[in-house]
């Protein structure tokens, strides 16, 4: 499998996920200003993938920090990453365990070398908790895999949306493991192709039939019976089990249940939201329009073309089997079990049921 | 408005629409192989357009038979175009007209000079009649836009997919010409664009306003409240009322039921099929995979990604409001009011109601 994003002596090191399958690269990131660019061009996306490179980001910028105003240059560097994506609310949850890390320590009084070292390690724990959340998330929902299904996904939810492994291909990979041959049906995810790209790239590197269609296929293949469960990931999940996610899971979601096929949502619990009352509150990124009117640097439409370009789209609770989280599965009502998820998940070790 | 087909001294010619909007350039097929060439590799595209097509096609095959067999030459010809591409009826509908007039012409003795002038008035008269027939239903049609409507479209059933002025854009442009400021929301119809590169391109032309968005964001538009009706064009209707139409219709007409927004199907009476109890025993053809895993020659995907690329889907009649005809409007029950529509363009002039 491989590796999204790295802590490392050079910097944070991200596969270039822009210029995945046709070239392998990676980029360094020195300093958190190179991070906050990294996630705002997607160099690295997907929800989780996003939370860890903002944890990497503040621990970066906390070992750069000096002088006499450390909290404020590290408050301005928590500020920059937060400033870079609005839809996906791990990027916030990750912002705010780093920056309430770092005040707890510095009005502990640890001194600053100190103080560097926790925060970078906190990163990589970000990382690690990650991996584990989505192999637990992954046991919980191959159970729900039918045997020898095809299953739909729609964007990337794999190895390089996360730390790794992946949400709803760690699902997949879950049931695999799990000796249920399963089998993928990918949309490619227009426009940024994450399905085409990435999500058929990732399968093939690790021998998982994987089969590719257009958006515009998902329906027929419902239709005609080719497909026997859908599992997507999320970017942030409204208190009520609202989801937002990549463009065009909404459809999926729609055309999955007229067509009697369970949607099924996979997702760590830092990618819960239960500030929100329902997915209307969660801000939708609208992106460049030459995301539409291009593909891969080529011009498509007639070069004056409107657009919109949102990028997420919010899937109501009522589209939703059921949302698969390390802590367990939550089904309606998704209030409170995804409340009791949220408290097990921030339990003190030893608490958790 | 661009003119999609045209016949000439030079023989027949139509607009590259494989290179539009990036090129304007003209095709110019001097026999039924060169039409049956352009009918399979899609410079021509759109169920009506190819019909006008095949008529050409059949006309220069009798231009051109000679010695002993004409007949057999014929016959041949009208096989080789109903090989091309099996999901619109249009394309056998034109090809029986053609033969059906020369099997008459023939058996009443007509010396073959005359034949042959009378194959190509009569192809002339296919692309005036579908001209005539969507100017026609585009004023049934426009009757049902809501006033200063955003109305989604998906593929292009235009100007470029017809004779001229469009089944789905012909409601559109009546609409416009009627004065109700309508305006599109065009769908970019993956895996060949024609949203993007046909819908967008032939509506700039006419100053009609149109905004364009991947197919993924369909559902999303009229989740939110920007869409007021649906239109689109038809590549064959079952007796019954089921249309098959371009990939993805399927999944817009399921999202417009979902969100209250009526979905409406505009062709001449010449897609209807009546010999076919349902949408199920329309053929739907599957074309070349490189359609999905490339984009304009710019290859996206793995190398060896498998691929299915159904290049058309079927909408089952209830989730339809309306088909929109040249001879009148047909709703729920379908099959006698489809029965009565193409009975009346089949009737002798004057006998129609």
């Amino acid at each position: 499998m491989v590796s999204t994003i790295e802590w490392t002596p050079a910097g944070v090191v991200m596969i270039d996920q822009r210029k995945l399958p046709a070239e392998t690269t990676f980029k360094v990131c020195r300093d958190p200003e190179d991070v906050a660019d990294a996630i705002r061009t997607m160099v690295i996306r997907g929800a989780p993938a996003i939370g860890c490179a903002a944890a990497m980001g503040v621990a970066l910028g906390v070992q750069q920090a000096d002088g006499e105003d450390i909290d404020g240059q590290v408050d301005q560097v928590c500020d920059l990453l937060a400033s870079t994506r609005p839809t996906a609310v791990n990027l916030f949850w990750a912002i705010e365990r780093m920056r309430t890390l770092y005040r707890s320590l510095r009005s502990s009084g640890v001194e600053i070398g100190e103080i560097r070292k926790r925060m970078a390690d906190e990163a990589c724990r970000v990382l690690d908790e990650d991996i584990a959340a989505n192999r637990a998330l992954g046991v919980h929902g191959a159970n729900l895999m039918p045997e020898g299904a095809t299953v739909m996904t729609h964007c990337n939810a794999g190895a390089l949306a996360t730390g790794g492994y992946g949400t709803a291909l760690g699902v997949i990979r879950a049931a695999v493991e799990g000796g249920n041959a399963v089998t993928v049906l990918a949309n490619e995810t227009r426009p940024f192709m994450q399905g085409s790209r990435l999500t058929a790239w990732e399968l093939q590197q690790d021998d998982i039939p994987v089969t590719l269609v257009t958006d515009s296929m998902a329906g027929h293949m419902m239709q005609r019976g080719y497909v026997q469960a859908v599992v997507v990931g999320a970017d942030r999940i409204a208190g009520n089990g609202d989801v937002a996610n990549k463009i065009g899971t909404y459809s999926v979601a729609v055309l999955a249940k007229e067509n009697g096929i369970p949607f099924y949502v996979a997702a760590p619990t830092s990618t819960v939201d239960l500030s929100l009352a329902s997915g209307q509150e969660i801000p939708i990124e609208e992106r460049a329009t030459d995301e539409v009117t291009q593909i891969r640097g080529h011009q498509i439409a007639p070069e004056e073309t409107r657009v919109r370009n949102p990028a997420f789209d919010v899937t109501p609770n009522r589209y939703v089997a059921a949302i698969v989280t390390e802590q367990g599965i939550a089904r309606d009502p998704y209030r409170p079990a995804l409340e009791r998820l949220v408290a097990q998940a921030n339990a003190p070790k030893g608490d958790a049921d």
